[in-house]
Order: structure tokens, then sequence, then C-alpha cells
């Protein structure tokens, strides 16, 4: 199949995903989440493939690990499909209605988007969970995954489909393109007409790249460079708990915290008490000159390094941070909306008027007074899921889960109206 | 200015009207409809040089008419802007609350999107309106108009600058870039991390090139292929008088008809009725085979054309319609999501049950039973403004309006707590 033949196969299953009832939709997941699990021994061994080629090629080990499927993960993407059951059906609830004075009655209703594209890179499991996210939200879905996991994907893919057609809906709900080239992943980003959204999932590198070659709508996600600011009021047993936690919980991921803004009027105090916490944990310390005067001495000197604006800026993604001395909060505030990507933001502060200033004029999709920035997650927030984190304002902001993978439309009922 | 100064100064612009009550909003559009009436003299002359150039490399009349200023425009743009003045305020609204499990409590609250660019041609009067509906959704915005009408936009934003400025406010909240060139204009579909959204007016042409340069998120506007669907059990008066509206009320804009489809059952008999209507406007019919047939010796033969498949899918902007019979209303909701842009379309109906098909089954921002397309439009539905009509579904769909022009961000508050 070429990519014309995809979309095109797309667009016609989306057009009856979007007339399922919400059981019928269920019926689906169900039969997806049953289907993986009665077949795991043959995912299994197309993911031995996968891994076996990954090996050869000298892949990573941390990179193996993603790639890999077990019974326990398979089991949890299984798991990861049957929660969807449970999450309200967001599609035909209606957001507004208006009668204008000429009679006339419209009314403003949900509906599916469409066609969902989704380009990502080794993780198999997110083959079934954006499936089961989109086909629940009324789409249909086209995946494009990393040829490290093109085995994986297709024996996934060909279980859901069959799965999807037992249930007697049109299996061509969920396509992947097997063709894991450059060239075809960029014909992908121009479907005009086919494809409604594009969602890149995976390195800042690939996101880069479908934001940049695509002509169909995307929603950037991921990339975040979050900042843990630490007021002057701060509590700084507080501080140290939110820091330790947004840093070290887990470092890998888009929503961990990779700079630390402290008050200068606390510095001296504070700094090194949390810095001490950070070294704990072995996180190196990329410091301004301020910083760096205030810990010399007070930290192992292995972890402790002048950092340069280039850290700022940077998501390690990885046991490093950033840090940087502010005057004040609006200082904090500036450094944040000139070094930021627009994910999450935290102060740690005890004067409100800092806290609301901080939560008004960051200019980030999740802006925290006194919590850590792991919490941008869509099951944390309550969403039940999500599709990842939207870094920009267009459509949706922060997690997404099943309502930012609808559209609208508007429904106007006459009684033979005309315009004047 | 190069580009990078003009998104750098409409970035930090845009915090400051961000952080705008909405009496200083509306102190500001009073400021610049006062000051375009106040300087209609020197508006008038720039756009007489605009003329005059236009007149002498050939400008056609219908769009020297578009360019052209007059007392009565210059004031239509200052009661546009005053208007706006009138509409609530959307910024700051809450849109959900939840407290989680652990006590956060996470706050969905309305925000702007931060700047806005707007691409578009000829018409002067855009300039004022966009900047109006932009800035009063707390925006800054960044103008890029044709060439043909340069020094009207420089007079009108020249004027209004020195507006936004008296009342203490920066003038960056309106930047025109006065470099009108193609490499210019593609740079700025470029300006990834200052510009938030884009937003072409214009012809199919200016979209198709926005939506196929831009690195930063678009909303693409404007094109209508806009159906009116006759059914079977049609009121035939209801049905003529609907698209002779939707057709001939003004045909040169988005949401007027562009193709008819008649239920093959009363085809015979309705068609030649309805055909006659639009003859009467002078309208050129397209059809296909069997309309041909039908309506062969009963419409003037000037007016009675073989169409094409080509014919089905364009939009005309001007007195030519296309038309085809149809099965019944499965396959009329075929045709159309085979053809349309995803503007307007309609259907003329007694049987509720089509109907509901029909609204639920056509792919479209606005989908009408028993009435004219021509209510797609900001102020019809209420919105008291418009920025354009999306025919996109990410975002906005249909009529723009402030809500439209606006994002959202997480507002969290928390006591401490970090992620287990």
């Amino acid at each position: 199949m070429n990519l014309i033949e995809i979309g095109e196969k797309a667009k016609i299953a989306s057009r009856e995903v979007a007339k399922l009832t919400t059981e019928e939709k269920n019926a689906v997941l169900r039969a997806c989440a049953d289907a993986l699990l009665a077949n795991k021994d043959s995912i299994i061994a197309a993911n031995d493939r996968d891994i076996t080629r990954g090996r050869e090629k000298g892949m990573p080990e941390n990179l193996q690990d993603r790639l890999m499927l077990s019974d326990d993960r398979i089991k949890g993407m299984a798991e990861g499909i049957l929660e969807m059951i449970e999450l309200a059906d967001p599609v035909g609830e209606v957001l507004s209605e208006t009668k204008r004075p000429n009679g006339i009655i419209i009314e403003k209703k949900r509906v599916p988007i469409g066609v969902v594209g989704i380009i990502y890179e080794a993780r198999p499991n997110v083959t079934s969970d954006a499936f089961g996210l989109c086909f629940k939200a009324g789409n249909a879905v086209v995946l494009k995954g990393g040829s490290d996991a093109i085995e994986s994907n297709i024996a996934i893919v060909s279980i859901m489909r069959n799965a999807i057609k037992e249930c007697g809906v049109n299996p061509d709900a969920l396509l992947l393109i097997e063709d894991t080239s450059r060239e075809t992943a960029r014909d992908f980003m121009k479907l005009n007409g086919y494809i409604d959204v594009l969602i890149p999932r995976g390195s800042a590198g690939l996101i880069k790249t479908v934001v940049e070659n695509s002509t169909v709508p995307v929603i950037e996600t991921g990339s975040g460079n979050c900042h843990v600011y630490v007021d002057k009021s701060a509590d700084i047993e507080m501080a140290k708990s939110i820091l330790v936690n947004a840093k070290t919980q887990r470092n890998s991921v888009c929503n961990a915290c990779e700079s630390l803004l402290v008050n200068k009027e606390i510095s001296e105090a504070a700094l090194p008490i949390l810095a001490a916490a950070l070294a704990e944990h072995n996180v190196e310390l990329r410091c301004d000159e301020k910083a760096y005067e205030i810990l010399e001495g007070k930290v192992s000197e292995n972890l402790l390094l002048h950092g340069t604006e280039e850290d700022w800026g940077t998501e390690f993604l990885g046991s490093i941070i950033s840090i940087n001395i502010v005057e004040n909060v609006d200082a904090a505030i500036s450094h944040i909306n000139k070094y930021n990507t627009g994910h999450s933001e935290t102060i740690v502060t005890s004067d409100e008027k800092n806290a609301e200033k901080f939560l008004n004029e960051v200019d980030a999709a999740c802006v925290y007074v006194n919590a850590s920035t792991r919490f941008t997650d869509g099951f944390e927030f309550g969403f039940g899921g999500e599709i990842g984190i939207s870094t920009q304002k267009l459509h949706a902001r922060g997690p997404m889960g099943l309502p930012e993978l609808t559209s609208y439309k508007y429904v106007i009922r006459g009684t033979g109206q005309t315009r004047k």
C-alpha cells in the first residue's frame, strides 16, 4: 500500500468509527486487549527478532530495554487498553446551544478529529496505547513507528486489526506504515486531506523534524526544560523535597526538573542545603557565578561545575541540573520565560502575592505553586490516560486526554431561514 | 527591523498585553477608533497612493474597489473596533477545577495565545479589524499585508501604534512587516518561538502557500465548496429560497453555495424549478448527465453546461454552480464528504431521520438543516466578530471569535506534594 492508499483507507474507516456507539468502541478495546494476551508468544517472537537485530547493530542497552517486550509488559499493554474502557466517551457532548433572533438553533457538538497520525520511536507499547486512546475518542489511527521496533509493531497491529475486524468494525481504523524510511516519514507529514492531525512522540530531534516538515496540523509535544524556583519566603524543607522529587524521582522524563532558580536573599542559607540533597542523588550542578561561589567547598567538587548559557536552556534528561541565583520573583519569571520550553514550572513560596504573580506570568502549559513538576501527566491529572503533553498553545496544552483528541462541529437547525 | 527583532518585540509586548485588564484593553480600542477617525485624511492620502500605483499596474477594478478607503469605510473600521469593546473578555475564565486525592488543586484557565500572526491580501480594513479582535483577546499581533495596500497599512498601523502608546501600553502590541517580498513572507512563516499561531486570510492560493510553508502552527481558513442538498421530502419553495440565497445573495464569499445536489426521486419535478430560479439570477449551471437531460430545453442554453468532476470540487466564487443528481441522502453525504472543503453544508428536508443522518455524517465545520449556508459567520452566530472561518479540525472549527483567539494553562496549587 502506498501512502495515499493508506490515507484513503484511514479516511473511510474514520467515518465509520465516528458513528460507533460507546459500547461498540469498548467491545473493540476489550477484543484488542484479549487478542494481545492470547497472542503474546507471537508478539514476543517478533520482538526477539527486533532485539537481535538491534544487538547486532550495537544498540545501547537502555534502548534495548525500552524495546524489549515481556509477558509482563504485554500484560501491561492489555491492561492499559482495558482501562480506556472506563474512560468517559467525549464524542457527542453538546458544548453550547444558542437560539438566534431569526430562529435558527446553533448547537456546538463534540466530534472526533477524524484521522490521527502518530510518529514515534522505539517503544512498541505506544502502538497499542495510542490506538486505544485515539479510537476511544472516535478516530482512525495511522501509526509510523521506528525501524528498530518494526517487527514488534507489525505483529501487534496485525493482531489488533484482526480483533477489530472480528467485532464487525473496519480494521482500517488502525493502520501501520510498514516502510520505515525517512522519505516515507516525510511524505506522511504532507498527507493533507487524509491526516487531520499528526502527533510526534519521542526525542526532541524527532519532534523538531515533524514540526519543520509537516504541512498537516501538528501538535508539538514533549520537550521540557522545567524549573523549580525557590522564593525568598520558601519553606526550605518543602523546597528540598519538591526539588529532589522533581529532579531525581525519574530524570529521563519531560516533566523532570532541569533548572533550579534560588532567590538571592536566601541563597547563602538555602542553596547549600538544596545542593547537598541533590548531591546525595549524584546530580551534577552546573552553576552560575554566584551559585558556584556559594557552593564551592560545600559539595563534592566532582559534581560542581561552571554552567554556561547553553545549560540554562538545556533539557538534560539525566542526572544534571543548572542553577541560577535570581534577584526576585520577577527575575525568576523573566529567566523562565526566556529559557523554558513551555512545559511545567513551579515556585516554592509562602508569599501568596508572589505565587499568584508566578502563576499568572510564567508562560507554560502547567504552572505550580508548592508542588512537584512531576505531576504534569494525564494520569496524575485524573484524565485516565494521555496521548502526550502539548507544549504549543494551539488546540491543546499540557497533558492531552480523550477530549483533546476531539474537535467540534456546529449543527444548525432552521425552518427555511435565509440571510438578509 | 528584521523579522527576529519583530518577533522579539512582539513576544515582549504579548506578555504585557496578557496582563492588561479588560478596561485597559477597551481604552486602547477606543483610542484606536478615535485616532483612525481623527487621521482619516492622512489614511486616505496614503490609500490614494496605493490606488494610483495599482491603477498604473493595471489592477482590475474590483480589486481597486476592495483596496479603496473612503470616509465611510474608515468610519466603518472605527465602528468595527468600537463594537469589540462590548464583547466579553474571554481571558481569565476558569474552564474547570479539580481537587486530586493528594490535595493538589488543578485549575484550567483561559489565557491569551500570545503572538498572533496574520497574513492577508488587499483589504486594508483587515488591519484594524484583526488587531482589534486579537488584542481584545489579550494577544500581540504581527501583520503582514499585501504589497498593493502597503502605504495604507503603514498609515493605519502607525496611527494605531501612536494611540496604543498614548494609553501607556507597549505599541509593539501591533507590528507590521513592511517588507512585502515573498522571501520575507516565507521567513515569517518559520518564526517558531515568536509567533504562536499564524492565520492566513485571503485567496485559496495564499492559504495553500501558508499551509505548505509554515513551521509555526497555522489555522487554515476560508475556502468553501458549500453544498445545498435537496432531499426527497423537501419543501420545494423552501429549497428554492435557501438555494437562491446561498448561491446569489453574495457569490464571492466562502459561505456561498457552489454545488447543488438533488434527490433523484424528485429531480424531474424539482430541478427545473430550482434551476429556473438560479437562471433568473444568471447563474451558470454545470450539470451531471442526468441533470443536463432534465434541464435541456427548460433553461436558457447559454446557462446550461455539462459539468466535469473538477467542477464538483471547485469553489467558483462567482455566478456558477455545479449540479448533481444523487440516489438518496447517503449518496449525498458521500458526495459531499468527497468533494467538500469542510466549510458549510445544508440539507433541505422534512424527514427528521435524514436530517439527523446528514448532520451527523457530513464532515464540515457547519452542518445545516433547512437554512442557508450563508449564516456561517461570526456576526450571524452571535460572536460579535470573527477573525476568520476555520476549515481545519484542530483548535477551532467554523467562525472564530474571541475565545478561539485564546489558549489555556493549568494552574496547580499544592502544599508541598511530590510524586510517588
